[in-house]
């Protein structure tokens, strides 16, 4: 027999990628197709009214498309027979989310909806539902709604319910017409097994993660959604159709259209969707407790496995076995990462920031006086704070591009380290710190930032594709131990992402420039208590809003 | 007899220019030469050393022969013949100030002290003396020293004895050396009349703005120069001869060597230094109270001439007779405008701000959030602090250049709005306002903003040689009334500097952007209230200082 082969799909912000694993770890291809839409954030396809800001939507036309696209070309290029591939994997950008008819229909391809902003998928990034946000959290709060420990004490703008409640207010319209609401992943994943929506396989690990749901409690209460909005409350009853399933287990099998769309076998097995974050952890054979595995990229995303239980406020998501079986899954992030730089790059027009890379290295920690807070995208943890704006401070007429670049740099790594600090402080231990994703490998500068701010070495590891490898180690999961020899995830991970001895690279921190920057952090939490204190005062309001 | 005619020379920071104004306010020709130096900020000439940061100083040897060459250029472009020039007025940056010898050769021209960056003119904008003034402010506050009150209660960075007691401080052999410490100004017209130490002229408008010397007073008393430090008591006593003259009082008649290198005719009487910025209200022909005389370059520096004498805290400098005889003169000033704009635009890498000027007009009062502080070389009225720095806050994604640079014009607005405001409620009348200087002929959007931020109109003078008119009118009354024909400074400034009718732009306000900047103008004080007292907690100082 072959060995097996699982296709990991791995929807990005801009991109899909397909990539073809074998049970021993070899990668044999992998392709990329960008969406045709990318990120809609000025206007409707066909459209010319402009949305509104923070608005940021996607066409899901372009999610199979740019799939089917890939999947061929990664097939064709590693010249496999679709026979030897025994399971397929998706992990998904989170939270990305759509309302659908019941046979899944998105209501963006309805005639009536084409034109509505709020009918499209609404991207993990889209920040229009900032008063229902704090609506939502307020009455939460009021009422000491259990679910909130488990989150840091604070929804998030980026969640789910918040995305439908913002439909609710301002297109009632399509609210009416939503029989279906869910994530992008689990949406992929329906259209991939077929099947009627009261049976449509919902992820554990999104519903734990961005909709406040638990095994134990399920979904948030009636009696606080309806205080929030009758119609939330109705449709988080009617709308939510489906089964809950872990990450691997699996959702179904490939239908006969979507095999000949994809050139894949009809009857493959496919795993339960996982957020993309998420996937790394197998992804890059992080399977034991105290690692800490950061995805850096548009923005990071930092997943800790711990045997221990802990609340801590500002940690956005606790979920019992919500990454791997048999752990706490504890997720942190931060909101704008490769985002804000390449901001930063477009603000003062430059190529790249190879013409200044050079001078930011030789600035002294601290960058000469320029200080930093890099909330261009609101804070993530532990504010959990869409509607913050980012700053830079201590400007004079010496301080160059060079300047700017090292201390957003700084600020990156100052918010990972309080982000440690509230793990650690909070009783979760942190032994390990892998950093995986795109950033790692654009742009080393940061990480040796990262690792001088911290005090401790970082490994990259070295595949730029750990969510890809992790959808691909699920898919594995999902074909069933017959079809692929393993037996749980973390056989298979170990088998198939760990790093080859002394691939990976490891940044140790300079202890020169660890030292000054204990006290340039410190700097740092004043100057984010007191920007965050000021944001939050009503009168501070923008005058065009 | 012809018309008589009298030269100006304005010596700003990067260059000089010389004007020809007859009688009737003609202008018969103007020319401009750069310093070979410019600014000293990196290096200084000749010497691989990297000077220290905050560092700007000039090369006295650049000034006469920027000089020189402006003005051989002048008289051959107005084709006049040097007997007609009746009279030399100067004006001057603003404390740019140096050491000499008793015959007044700089020391920075000695062997021993060509290498000696203390030894050198320091800039106005020469910022080393931090330490140095915070030291003298906290003395003269404990003593409740009289003169603070003339000053709105504070030393500024910039001035005289600050500058001074850097060097007593930093480079203790140069000030050993130094037999005469003088304004540039004052050097300059020393060196075009010549004679002994003891009666050189120093201006009473520098003194007064800058050293606080007052007619009654005169400088700051021994004991309190004493208890900064006693050298500074003794150079105060030893190393300031002169006589102290108003500008427009002859300093002396042109002496035989430095007539053959200019051109002109030995005996031309040449008038008694004025600030540079001074010399624009008789150079706009605004010698009446109540008007705000703006002159807007590198920094702004504003000028009201008032029948009310008024101590406001936080206001620069309030001199009787300081700009015109016979009125209160008051001083406030930001420290950076035009150089504020540069520096933003090199930051941006743009070579111009017209790529993004159509896009920033285009925004809404309040730059779609993006908020500023203008303070990348300090802030002058009111807060009278060098070492404070600016600020971009509310920054996100979807901002870019032309939010900054809104923001930026905005800043600069709010900053003056706070000025005149504290004038108006200090209880001196402001009835109207009056720009000059080169920024409004080359950024006409600021001006723009400004109109809207104020809520009042605001002219624009539509000579772009404010200062060196001034400086011409000044040369005609030192030429004496047979000569000129004028008796007082304000007829001459009346026929030599007045706006002929319709030729001045006026900007109105657009009451709609006036009603929204009313509430953003609270909260950029909140933000500079915020950033001020952050700045002056001890903790914040600079790892790298």
């Amino acid at each position: 027999m072959a060995t097996p082969i699982s296709l990991g799909l791995d929807f990005g912000t801009e991109s899909v990628r397909a990539i073809l694993v074998d049970a021993s770890g070899r990668q044999l291809s992998i392709a990329t197709s960008d969406y045709a839409h990318g990120q809609i954030t000025q206007r409707l396809p066909g459209s010319n009214q402009a949305l509104p800001p923070r608005y940021a939507l996607q066409s899901p036309r372009d999610w199979i498309e740019s799939a089917a696209i890939a999947t061929c070309a990664a097939i064709a290029e590693a010249g496999i027979s679709k026979a030897d591939l025994v399971g397929i994997g998706v992990d998904f950008t989170s939270c990305t989310m759509l309302p659908t008819t019941r046979d899944g229909k998105p209501l963006c391809e309805l005639d009536a909806f084409k034109q509505v902003p709020l009918a499209w998928p609404k991207l993990w990034k889209h920040h229009g539902a900032i008063d229902q946000t704090e609506r939502m959290n307020r009455i939460a709060k009021s009422r000491e709604e259990p679910f909130l420990k488990r989150y840091g004490g604070t929804i998030g703008l980026e969640w789910f319910f918040p995305k439908m409640l913002e439909t609710i207010e301002h297109a009632p319209q399509v609210a009416a017409a939503a029989e279906v609401w869910l994530e992008a992943g689990d949406w992929f994943v329906w259209q991939f097994v077929g099947g009627p929506a009261e049976s449509l396989t919902r992820s554990t690990c999104q519903a734990g993660y961005k909709a406040m749901w638990s095994v134990a409690d399920g979904y948030p209460s009636t009696d606080y959604l309806m205080e929030v909005h009758p119609e939330l409350a109705r449709a988080a009853v009617e709308c939510l159709p489906g089964v809950m399933r872990s990450p691997g287990e699996r959702a179904g099998v490939l239908t006969f259209a979507m095999a000949e769309r994809f050139g894949l076998k009809v009857g493959t097995p496919v795993s339960t969707a996982i957020i993309d974050a998420h996937a790394a952890v197998p992804g890059v054979g992080a399977a034991e407790p105290g690692t800490l595995v950061m995805v850096l990229g548009t923005s990071s995303c930092h997943m800790l496995n711990s045997t221990v239980l802990a609340e801590i406020p500002g940690v956005a998501g606790i979920v019992d076995g919500g990454i791997l079986p048999g752990m706490f899954g504890y997720e942190t992030g931060q909101a704008a990462v490769g985002d804000a730089f390449a901001w930063l790059r477009r603000l003062l027009g430059l190529e790249s920031f190879d013409s200044i890379a050079a001078a930011s290295r030789q600035l002294p920690p601290g960058a000469e006086g320029v200080r930093c807070l890099d909330w261009m995208n609101g804070c993530r943890t532990p504010l959990m704070n869409g509607a913050l704006r980012g700053a830079f401070t201590g400007l004079g007429l010496e301080h160059g591009p060079q300047h700017l670049y090292l201390a957003l740099m700084e600020a990156s790594a100052f918010g990972l380290r309080w982000i440690v600090e509230l793990l650690h402080d909070g009783g979760v231990p942190i032994d390990r710190l892998v950093a995986t994703g795109g950033l790692p490998h654009h742009n080393r500068a940061i990480v040796e930032v990262y690792a001088d701010v911290l005090g401790t070495e970082i490994e990259i590891h070295p595949s730029t594709q750990g969510p890809a490898i992790g959808a691909a180690v699920l898919g594995m999961i999902a074909a069933g131990q017959e079809a692929s020899g393993f037996q749980t995830v973390i056989e298979a991970a170990a088998a198939m992402a760990s790093v080859r001895d002394g691939k990976q690279d490891i940044f140790y921190p300079r202890s020169d420039r660890t030292r000054l920057y204990d006290s340039l952090y410190h700097n740092y939490r004043r100057l984010a208590a007191v920007t965050a204190s000021q944001a939050n005062q009503p009168g501070d309001a923008r005058a065009t809003s």
